[in-house]
């Protein structure tokens, strides 16, 4: 039996990369959510934190009955939030995760005015509340204070951030075979 | 102008009262869930709280990419937690709505054993959780912490909460016009 230094037991699955590196349109931007759901679930198995994605919101139009309640004509919704949110620490926590395929800047076009809302308001009641970024080309992926985006996106003439923000303000975080996005590390040096 | 003792103006929607009390079988159930949605936007306007619904999780079996991405099958999946989660005071927050057409006690066959484990964990990591139970017979509605839940629930020799537990143990929830559901009163009273 071989063991991590953790103690944790090999898996012979933990081998395989995360295909992040090899990205296609269709698979673009999931590989990080991906990996970011499977890091979730060592956080939970280990007893670590309990942070979960919040299912997509999807519109129901037509329900068959007759079927088993299959669903026939639907449509996907916008969160209207973000992605993430949970527990840690007795601390809750909200974050969005993004990536981008530009080296020198996250371009703020694909973040929505409801989800900068949202995240002042979660800023506003105490909660933690940040972004993840993937910058893909480079290979590294930061956390970033969701204040820190909040007054980018609200100082209008910027339409990006650039990644020297990210070096100076962010906190880059250890990517592994498992956990995948070992974020809550940088949490624990950014907020506790 | 007709305002509220809180100094909110009164609109003519809100003299319509939750249709609660008139259940059908299309309906049941939905209409509690329904109050505390509208409580929840109510808390967010009033900057009181930031609790949402999560999302019903649907898996999606076939999109028609030629109509706008319109889905032409799936289904609706358990939720593996509970409905609702947020902050409040800083807290995290997360609970799970019931209602029963019992008047002597709440059975805990509608309460699935992952909500459980959900709602232990939320408790291990320090946060606040609880049930909101509605007697729809009595009108009443309840917020039980959901340790006292979960003990019942374990306790396998029986099968429901008695309303005395409720009423001894649990919080009731005053019912309004708006908030029409106002539990975080009970929040208050029981946690803070």
């Amino acid at each position: 039996m071989i063991k991590y230094p953790d103690g944790t037991v090999y898996k012979k699955k933990d081998t395989k990369p995360a295909k992040r590196r090899i990205l296609t349109a269709s698979n673009r931007g999931m590989s990080l959510e991906n990996d970011i759901n499977i890091t979730n679930e060592y956080y939970k198995d280990k007893d670590i934190c309990l942070i979960l994605k919040r299912p997509t919101p999807i519109n129901v139009v037509k329900v068959d009955y007759d079927h088993g309640a299959r669903i026939i004509d639907a449509y996907f919704e916008k969160q209207s939030t973000t992605d993430y949110n949970g527990i840690y620490r007795g601390k809750y926590i909200d974050f969005e995760a993004k990536n981008t395929k530009n080296k020198a800047s996250f371009p703020l076009s694909n973040i929505y005015k409801h989800q900068i809302e949202h995240l002042e308001a979660v800023i506003h009641h105490g909660g933690i509340a940040f972004f993840i970024v993937e910058f893909e080309t480079l290979g590294k992926v930061f956390l970033l204070d969701a204040q820190d985006v909040i007054n980018f996106y609200k100082r209008e003439e910027r339409k990006s951030i650039p990644i020297s923000y990210f070096i100076e303000n962010g906190i880059e975080i250890d990517q592994g075979y498992n956990p995948r996005v070992d974020y809550i590390k940088a949490v624990d040096k950014k907020y506790f």
